[in-house]
């Protein structure tokens, strides 16, 4: 079995990386694995640690219309050039966490994306430079408010709430040639998106490749592929599931975002 | 004279936060100054640092079209809520550095703008509760691709180019009411956009609450109030100076973006 690289917190508040064991126990890691990060002889039992998304990223760089059968629903074409836009990393949670479904918005959806986990300081490289620029692979949820996506023509607010951007669960070194994308709501046994990651309009060398020729991209940081067809709503209290073969599967739950006030707030969400 | 925040490099590599004095050597602050950082006994000379932007943010929210005459020029309406979008951190230049024209675009203009720091973790403040979550105000030049920006409609490659966030020099804990923001070119003595903060659309209290709506800001995050009339092009060999009464003036000058193969770069380019 591949080896899956996770980022964990300790119940004492502790951020490790490390690698995640068939039992589930953790063997921690002493610096990220893109920063050629060592086993330690810490190991953390299953019941002691919580899973984070497996990377803290400076930047999460998605991409729009990445395929023709998408583009075709979102009745617009495939663009000559990768469209780029940003999440920003407040938005980032890990599987198996609540994605709050905002007031603003009467219609927020799934979007199932295969993400790409940046080793290196990466800037103009061309395609064939890029595959080394990719660490590694995980599994993303590009959580989108598609009435304010079409209101504000910017898609800002509408992809970057808190909470819409889950990541995870973890992090593997190869990705299956043709690997599958399915995403999945509820108990409905038939997925809502179903593609192969190679039905890609720009391949991850190639988008890789275009990003770093605008913006440098740093150890850690994420770009987020795209999303096939067969977007749709969630609604508070569905459970929605990315899988894509070979990487596994992302989970989370659907709840009504909370009422914070940041007056009271700032001791009890700071390891967030 | 009002106290200003500055983060510099020393020539040794170390990064500190400090208080610039008015014969240019710093003080060391022991931590961040919104993270209640404190005067040490360390003072750097003039001639052991360099500035860099004055905080490390991590985002940098920006605001579309928040001045109604430069929404008139733009040919636009006014929004009848803030307009946001997002720059990334990898965009931020000090002042007196260097603006990166890039190939991609033909037209590359400045755009002056008040920028406010985060002081605190905000997520659903009210405008009343914004003010105290803005730990001060500095000076930002939101550099755009006008070209690109048309041409892909997300504005985030035209915007989000490195260098294209000239951000500085230092921070001051309160705004001049009324206070004017110039922009100069060249030799050119007469300002190319001048304007009083208060013209803008939605006052920096209600830009923070909104946005906290949206994404948790945190500590040293950046938000970008928007720019006046009279944004127009640079050309490489032009330096751009953006002014705004009660802070001081941000100046940098623009060179043809550099051909960087990241293969070789790593290493020379780790502190930028």
């Amino acid at each position: 079995m591949a080896k899956r690289y996770v980022r964990v917190q300790t119940s004492k508040g502790q951020i490790y990386y490390g690698l995640l064991q068939l039992n589930r126990s953790v063997i921690v890691l002493d610096a990220p694995p893109w920063l050629q990060g060592q086993p330690t002889d810490t190991q953390l039992d299953p019941d002691s640690y919580q899973l984070l998304a497996p990377c803290a990223p400076s930047k999460v760089v998605a991409v729009g219309k990445n395929y023709v059968k998408h583009a075709a629903e979102m009745e617009s074409e495939v663009p000559k050039e990768p469209l780029i836009f940003l999440k920003p990393s407040t938005a980032v949670i890990p599987a198996e966490t609540e994605i709050w479904y905002p007031p603003q918005t009467q219609r927020m959806d799934y979007e199932g994306e295969l993400a790409l986990i940046i080793g290196d300081r990466t800037i103009d490289c061309t395609p064939q430079q890029a595959q080394a620029k990719i660490w590694g692979y995980t599994i993303a949820n590009d959580v989108t408010a598609r009435d304010l996506q079409k209101r504000d023509n910017q898609w800002t607010r509408a992809k970057g709430f808190d909470t819409f951007c889950p990541l995870g669960p973890w992090i593997v070194r190869e990705l299956t040639p043709g690997a599958r994308l399915q995403t999945f709501v509820n108990d409905n046994p038939q997925p809502v998106q179903s593609a192969s990651v190679e039905e890609m309009v720009f391949s991850p060398d190639r988008l890789v490749s275009y990003i770093s020729q605008i913006m440098t991209l740093l150890p850690g940081d994420v770009v987020l592929t795209g999303t096939p067809a067969g977007i749709g709503p969630l609604q508070v209290g569905d459970r929605v599931r990315v899988e894509i073969e070979g990487i596994g599967y992302l989970t989370n739950t659907v709840i009504q975002r909370p009422v914070i006030n940041s007056i009271n707030v700032s001791e009890t969400h700071k390891n967030n």
